[in-house]
């Protein structure tokens, strides 16, 4: 099956091109990239010399993609829409791992990334697998869920589906490595500015607090308002997503347990740690594992959920690819099998 | 004026010893440790050669405090009882590092630390100069505060006393450098396992809870029951606590500003990022300062406060050495006008 | 194929465990730590829960191994030899990671490792199969080369085989990232000491330093005598090898680019970068390839190469698979076509 | 005394800033920038707030240094010649942290550098105060040694200046921390490509040879010329050096112990560890010492030198404040007294 990757120059589409290529039912197709154009990418991203090496071409070419059956598209958010209409248009199915198919209501997405939509009604599905599975199945466009969001829906969904929890009482911490800000050069992640050092960043404005809302509302029926705080730590991949919320009178530490068990039991990517357990960014490092351990505090009546996973895999490139195995019916760690780089 | 150095092996004892070594009130009576006792400082800690050497001797020797005017003890909880009632008892004071004189109730201490307190009634002061000032200036025994509790008292303490939040609502989320954890082996802390790895520990269990709990308890009149989660980050030094809290009704943007400056605006030590501002630990890597920074949520009604400090400085060494200024009436940046080491 | 491995809980035999479960050629038989006999080896490695888990025996119980074809050693040195021994004698063929079997004077071993050689004219061959592939074919007992050694002499054979070099004149200034210290506790390897740190070791004495040498020795017909100086970088993995040597009178730097050239072009695990290249740790990093380039210089008519490899990957594990495939005819990549994971 | 600093926003100006503030015989007059020329220097760097803050100028205006004694700059190369002429015919004193003034002989400046020198005969004197103390104290410029140049030249010139090495045959392999390549944003020194990196540059054509070159040319009597390969490491800070020479016939190991004791035993910030030590940069982070430890191989017959310093105080900052000392006949570490921040 032929699929090509718009935008595979950044680290998301960079490690994209890294699975697919030991992807056992995939040939890849076009590679693009507008800032590189014309670049090998074998010299983009050297760690690639002796397996794999291609021209990267400019997107606006679309005759490119026309014997593609999907194309991956990992471009800044306001980027995807544009070319996305136009490859639908032409029956390709389409991934892609940035915001602009993430919303089920345009106007939440216009209203934190303050660009207007252009590709209204697509009927794009959310690329969460253990949640959307079945709209995923027979999505011609998926919008591949986000870093932040993947490791914070999942560790809250099974409460909110069994209504344990206050959906307003929610806070987010998370935790990410600094290739979550990309490769773009920034004084904020220079190396000798990072290292040794830890800050938070967007408090109240980051733009995947209305992804994890929008499907925590949907699970619980109650409309969830939280708070999600974003750290950059000096590590290059993983998020930890620290999750509190209230549980509602009467619920007990079994009925959390039983909530993960139920959702998460025969799922091979959620790997549960447990009530008292705590996931580690290093042990789900490169793979798609996403590993969940809860614990109840009866001081404060509260449930905290503690996730791991590598922004890259689980929170990009690695989910994107778990959509595509779920559209096509392949086995859905076809080409996932990995595991965490250790130590 | 003569100190001592009970306990000078671990991070907190050989950052005091380096404070000291640059005070100038200060002369260096004994230093002290059980388990290297007999060896040179010099030797344990390679970065002192050429400025300051000295033999380690035991504690059991009571007689080399005798013309000690202070001394400094940083031993595991537990182990500053003993000696603390025998040298106040020989009328030295007494500034301890560690949790066995933090607790105004003894009956709480014995409760998390899981041992009989020896030294009730030690009339201790509770040393966390911007809120305990007046205290620590009569007191013979301050129980200098915690890592974690710095940071996150500090951030909280201008809300609780104007009553601007709900004091059963607070969620403090830390992160530490791998520092916090000792200087003894543990794989948790072996280079391998932590470099590129994140993880939360204790939660729900933490030993500072009850310290904060006690401050803010004091300074609101509402019992405080907190959420506390620490993580361990890979880094060296330095913490940041993200804390989240309810505001009550009515209480405005402004009035949270007004509070965190009324407090702190005379405070050489705490820095006020203001509204919207972003403590990063790197600012205060290496210096007694605390940076705070503060963002107010009109989508949940809660209030976010940042705080950096370095957890052996403001954190552990730094304050005790401010402890000891206020107690003897020396300006408090004595000894402490170290910038951070940046980059 | 059934294969067991002995020593499967320090780095390299977990490293070594992953890539195993993912050969295609491959079922894994016994798996053995003498520290940790009666665990589960998902309790010990937690990145492996989901996808391996399995009790660790001890290797005192013979018998697991009989249906082995290959048993995989990772000890210690010094504990090879007698397991190794008895296993040979069953007709079992053995891979031995570690440096019991890569001598072929047992002297120069019991001079440098300070232990007796048990097991003399065991027909051990030398496993690096880039220069030993032919030996390998056959062997029934192959010393897979160490990892400073392979990153050392990947870069100077094709110098000293075509006689470019003075061998006598060779400096290899080596850097290993902590993982290469091992999984045993240490203060020279605890977080808080090897963060922002960085220092040599071993100078003149590194055991390593005949492992190279015996190999120059061999392929330039003159008795190499070198200096090796290992580092100890704060990175988790990875080894770069600095190369310097006198070039010999007359010899040009295309002679120098026609040597790497003629040796390697055509191996899949040897990337050349080419005169003027510069290899990085992070190309390699939990792949099996070496990058190669050097430099000529001159002003001083030395030769500079240096080599990256994965010090788990093509300097342990990795390498101890290549080597497995070229004894049972598998194509040389089988189950080693994972590449860097980059960032 | 009167200083001003032109150039105080890269890493070096900030560094020695922060070690003037400390300096009691210092202070402070105009700080520089011509890239942020109207900012606040506490603003660029947060580090500095509520110690320090003044606004940047543009080092155009001439007249803003009339009062001050001394001017250190601290520009790219090639930018201090033309400020430095017109100060110096003004009288100020010079101290310049770049390459301008560090050479002899113009001539081989330019061949390396690429630039003409456009203030010959300047009368300028090597800022390497154990090595060049007389000149400095009489100097109206100081070209103050370069970081990788002042842990090259402290670890050979022992050996040097007695004759017990062949200058010829000296191979310097130095690793420094990413600081410093400076302030200035680059994919190479972008956060998540150099974390888990390692990396060598500039092999044969690095500008600190010729600079270590001429100082080991004039301590021999004989041409020295050296092959100096840097490397980049992962940390933020520090320079290791391991410096290879053959020993000339004869020379025994406590020759070279005694060439080390004769010339630093009075050396306040030269630290011997001595035959068979081992310095790590970390016990120097942040101080202006240099650690230096030797091994002398009998199967080579090479002696190999170790040193350690941190790159921007002894390497450049502190170093310049130890020239200033030296010139105005202050305790040589005056405002230098700060120890390695551990850990």
């Amino acid at each position: 099956m032929k699929v090509s990757i718009i935008g595979a120059t950044g680290y998301a589409g960079a490690e994209l091109l890294g699975i697919l290529l030991n992807h056992p039912e995939v040939e890849i197709g076009a590679i693009t990239s507008e800032s590189q154009t014309g670049a090998s990418i074998a010299d983009v991203y050297p760690h690639l010399r002796g397996v794999y090496d291609k021209k990267l071409s400019s997107m606006a070419d679309k005759s490119q993609f026309a014997d593609s059956q999907v194309v991956f598209i990992a471009l800044p958010h306001g980027h995807a829409m544009g070319i996305g209409r136009e490859l639908a248009a032409q029956g390709i199915k389409i991934i892609d791992l940035g915001a602009d198919y993430r919303f089920r209501d345009e106007a939440v997405y216009e209203q934190w990334y303050k660009v207007p939509h252009t590709h209204p009604q697509s009927g794009a599905v959310y690329g969460l697998p253990e949640l959307y599975r079945q709209q995923i199945k027979e999505a011609k466009i998926v919008g591949s869920a986000g870093c932040y969001t993947t490791a914070s829906i999942l560790a809250l969904a099974p409460l909110a589906i069994r209504q344990l929890i206050d959906v307003r009482s929610i806070v987010v911490d998370a935790k990410s490595g600094v290739s979550g800000a990309g490769r773009s050069l920034n004084l904020g992640t220079h190396f000798a500015e990072m290292f040794d050092n830890l800050k938070a960043y967007n408090i109240g404005g980051h733009r995947h607090t209305p992804e994890i809302e929008q499907a925590l509302t949907e699970f619980s029926g109650q409309e969830a308002v939280i708070n999600f705080t974003p750290h950059l730590i000096p590590m290059s991949r993983g998020i930890l997503s620290t999750c509190y919320a209230n549980l509602l009178t009467g619920v007990t530490a079994e009925d959390v347990d039983q909530a993960f068990q139920d959702l998460y039991s025969e799922e091979y990517f959620v790997r549960l740690l447990g009530r008292g357990g705590y996931p580690a960014v290093k042990n789900t490092r490169g793979s798609n594992f996403c590993d969940l351990g809860w614990h109840v505090d009866p001081r404060t009546g509260r449930v905290i959920v503690v996730s791991a996973i590598d922004n890259l895999v689980k929170g990009a490139a690695g989910q994107a690819v778990q959509n595509f195995n779920v559209m096509f019916g392949f086995a859905e760690n076809t080409g996932l099998t990995k595991i965490a780089l250790y130590p």
